[in-house]
């Protein structure tokens, strides 16, 4: 059936009014009958067969351009009558899984999203199975001392506080040792709205920036404005936290990076004292640990003594290299997390959990206080209720995801997962400098790799460290058509992005080739073949 | 295996550091492999069998206390080794998946979260297998349109525009007719940031709250402050959404409800002239479709001009009653929702969804361009990344089942299930009038019915409308009582709430027992054996 099939079929179907539908069937549908079982049965057969094909096809995507796709999914109408399952799974195999992208294919390297452990497919169909709430322990009961466990078990991972504070907070409804988003961004916006409710508290008559108002919190205060400063390499969901929080943009102060990407301490410093002399309250700092571009981390122990000496809110992003912290040998390199006042770590990035499930953790169990919501139906005061402090309201139990895998898979496995895709990435960073056709823009902290394909005409000037602005611009263009063509062939995947290096000048931007090494199923043979593929889409280019 | 033995279980391994880990194992995870497929096997029929025991169980809940089951999740070490699969579905199976609330049993009729049909589970399977990444094309490719299409097919549902405006925008990169969220608290928040934003735009010198924050943006435009007026029955998202945006949680504004709990419309126009008066900018307005206590629904329509008139943002919260549109039967109780500039619906209540998923619509497809973020590794400007224009960052594609349940719900399916749902509701309500017993506190609009037991004692009094305040609190905490005491047993769950009643007095606060009839397995003999279970309860209450 062809992809323009699927609007025939429903347009056909919508100005089908004859049937009546039959109203027993639709009820039906939720029993767990033995008609509906076999017939369940059924579809479970095709679906494994669509995941099986879908699991083992080792290109990156289907070689169709993105705008051949778009053009079949332009029917704006429901069907009015239902259509069998069975067909609707063969419609959307040919047309919606045969163009999905390979994300866990060994190739499929150019972004954080990669392949899963095998037992989460089925621990997704109980995830849907149980639908628990966690919003209230009334809608989800043992899930919520559950869930609780898991984020005590990653809090005691970054921060080790002595045994007694586990016993004492693990089940205590008042502390928050965590929260489970549904992503990194929902985690970074929860972090900064505790962090600018706790330094706007309630005072006298005034009731706080909560019930007044960010407005009247800082004319209360007597401030000027308020900010936000981490490095430049922040993810752009700190400029979304900056807008919805009502602080503004502008006011997201990006200080500079060096050449590792790391921030510039002293820069840090002495906006922190400008902000201070102008009277603008600094509502926290935060720091990068794994920063989406090139994988860097900042120096976090020196950010947090930083800040702690100014008594400012420290938060780390360690969205991406969080779950170093599961390994003894690379752990160093977050060095001082523990005193960050709150850390996000995403759990569909390097925790292998399936997409859709972020944390945020507190070092001061009470701080999330600062956001608790009542409401009379549900979160009730001083209940058990995780709703209570939290962006989400009704969610998932993702929590299955995150207890099983640190059970199946233990703090050892863990360690070998990011042992590997740092390994590989080093491996990855040597090869590319040992091949005259690239440049490696910085060595990889992580396991993120940004480099570029040189053109042979300007290897010379590489070298010599010596490329003009407009040389640049060339070799931009270059490894933009580079990158988009091997993602249109689509046996690989490496995504594009621009970084700042200081290779040529302080502050050039040129574009880079970005790859990121977490599939624990790619081999050092696909990073070499993912690089000649590259060398020999290049000489492609060259010939037209 | 008893419950302590979890955490036994995970000490012992926790201080067993003798095994070096078998790192060929861990990757092996990870692989579409004979082995792992027959491991996948048995462990999926062990998983099938916990799932088919779960949902054909009919008590709502186990009788075990919450506090009981909490202590069973002390432990806060992640063990150091791999515990097997099925070693692990066995505790979570007797420990946790036991004490699981029982959200699809016919019985549990205390909340919004019910049964699912039947084949959600398997495309939960199916999501978690393709794990694709809706943030951005490259890690979704047809997911994007396939999730634009179905967010078309619900918004001309509500809006019915011409078939030439669908044509046009539903894959326009740069229409926004919906955005997928995961759920209804960011639905909500999305549409007021959205709004706050579009009132407080670029002017001159003055780059807009967004860029420039709100404490400027007021002053920039001469405010005295910034408002959002609703109902008093506004869900509490509302109250995260006001404190969050830096509005201030005073500055929601709630006016009086009837005793329909329907939102005095004079009261309403007085407030917008105070508001204007004092040169507050009022961000939107908010109609409650659904509220969450009772189920009623605001006045759409008058609110729609009302806003219209004042020139204000007219936010529709349809997260509950918003599925009523399906109904050609009930949708009139919306009228005027296609005049609401954004619209939420929640596909986790009554769309029978899997929990983590919402959605909000805008009538002007240019809207959400006032929240727009883009990076050079992400969502690039003039990209076809759903990501620009979102709250949320990376996350999965749950519109697969949005799209296959509308397919193969299809119109009428979907029709059936609400009239099903709103015929019982109507008969409960009926059911409780004819009955001594209780007392209807009004009778529901959607499918939410408040009501409460009424002691012997007090019955004449109630006949009569006479019931004074140390009356009412006695028949609250009789009330109260009777609710735990039903939930402890577990065989039927109602949840409890306050309701403002005018049956007694303006504004009087009384407790409310609260059924949610949504799960199309609730029959009119479940409806009947709940009530009696609550005239049984109050006699064993009566005899302790």
């Amino acid at each position: 059936m062809g992809l323009s099939a699927i609007n025939e079929c429903i347009n056909n179907n919508y100005h089908d009014t004859s049937n009546e539908v039959n109203e027993q069937h639709i009820i039906d549908m939720f029993r767990i009958s033995k008609e509906n079982q076999e017939f369940e049965e059924e579809a479970e057969n095709v679906i494994n067969k669509i995941i099986k094909d879908f699991l083992l096809s080792e290109n990156a995507n289907s070689s169709a351009e993105l705008k051949e796709v778009i053009n079949n999914f332009e029917c704006s109408r429901i069907p009015n009558n239902p259509i069998n399952l069975l067909d609707y799974l063969k419609l959307l195999n040919d047309n919606v899984i045969a163009h999905a992208t390979h994300v866990s294919s060994p190739r499929f390297i150019g972004h954080m999203t990669s392949s899963l452990p095998y037992f989460m497919k089925i621990m997704g169909k109980l995830l849907v199975s149980l639908n628990q709430n966690l919003v209230k322990a009334e809608t989800s009961k043992v899930f919520t001392p559950y869930e609780r466990q898991s984020l005590a078990m990653m809090h005691r991972l970054i921060y080790n506080f002595p045994e007694e504070f586990y016993d004492k907070h693990i089940q205590d409804n008042n502390s928050t040792l965590g929260i489970i988003t549904s992503g990194g961004t929902i985690a970074n916006l929860t972090a900064l709205w505790c962090a600018r409710n706790a330094c706007l508290p309630p005072e006298g008559d005034f009731k706080g920036v909560e019930k007044e108002g960010l407005y009247n919190a800082l004319l209360h205060y007597n401030y000027t404005g308020a900010v936000i400063i981490g490095p430049e390499t922040m993810h752009y969901s700190f400029d979304k936290a900056a807008d919805m929080l009502g602080i503004g943009e502008k006011n997201l102060i990006r200080v500079h990076v060096d050449n590792n990407n790391h921030i510039d301490l002293a820069e840090l410093e002495s906006t922190i004292l400008k902000c201070k002399a102008q009277k603008k309250l600094i509502i926290a700092i935060v720091g990068v640990a794994g920063a989406t571009d090139s994988g860097s981390i900042d120096p976090i122990n020196d950010m947090a003594d930083v800040a702690n000496s100014a008594g400012i809110h420290f938060h780390v992003d360690a969205a991406w290299g969080g779950a170093l912290i599961f390994s003894e040998k690379y752990k160093y390199k977050l060095a001082g997390l523990e005193k960050a006042d709150s850390v996000t770590i995403d759990g569909h990035k390097q925790l292998y959990l399936p997409m859709g499930i972020g944390m945020v953790f507190f070092k001061n169990n009470l701080l999330a206080g600062n956001i608790e919501k009542n409401a009379q139906y549900i979160i009730r005061a001083g209940s058990f209720d995780l709703g209570r402090r939290s962006v989400e309201g009704s969610r998932s139990g993702t929590s299955l995801y995150l207890h099983t895998a640190l059970h199946v898979l233990g703090l050892k496995g863990y360690e070998v997962l990011i042992n590997e895709g740092i390994t590989k990435a080093y491996y990855m960073a040597d090869s590319i400098r040992s091949r005259p056709e690239f440049e490696l823009l910085s060595y990889p902290e992580t396991n993120i790799l940004v480099y570029r394909f040189i053109p042979e005409e300007f290897r010379m000037q590489v070298k010599a460290g010596q490329v003009s602005r407009s040389e640049n611009n060339i070799i931009d263009k270059y490894n933009e058509t580079l990158q988009r063509t091997q993602r249109k062939v689509g046996k690989f995947f490496n995504s594009r992005t621009k970084v700042k290096t200081s290779l040529y000048g302080r502050g050039v931007q040129v574009v880079a080739i970005r790859s990121v090494i977490a599939n624990p199923l790619t081999m050092k043979a696909d990073i070499d073949a993912v690089l000649e593929d590259i060398i020999r889409i290049s000489k492609v280019i060259v010939k037209d």
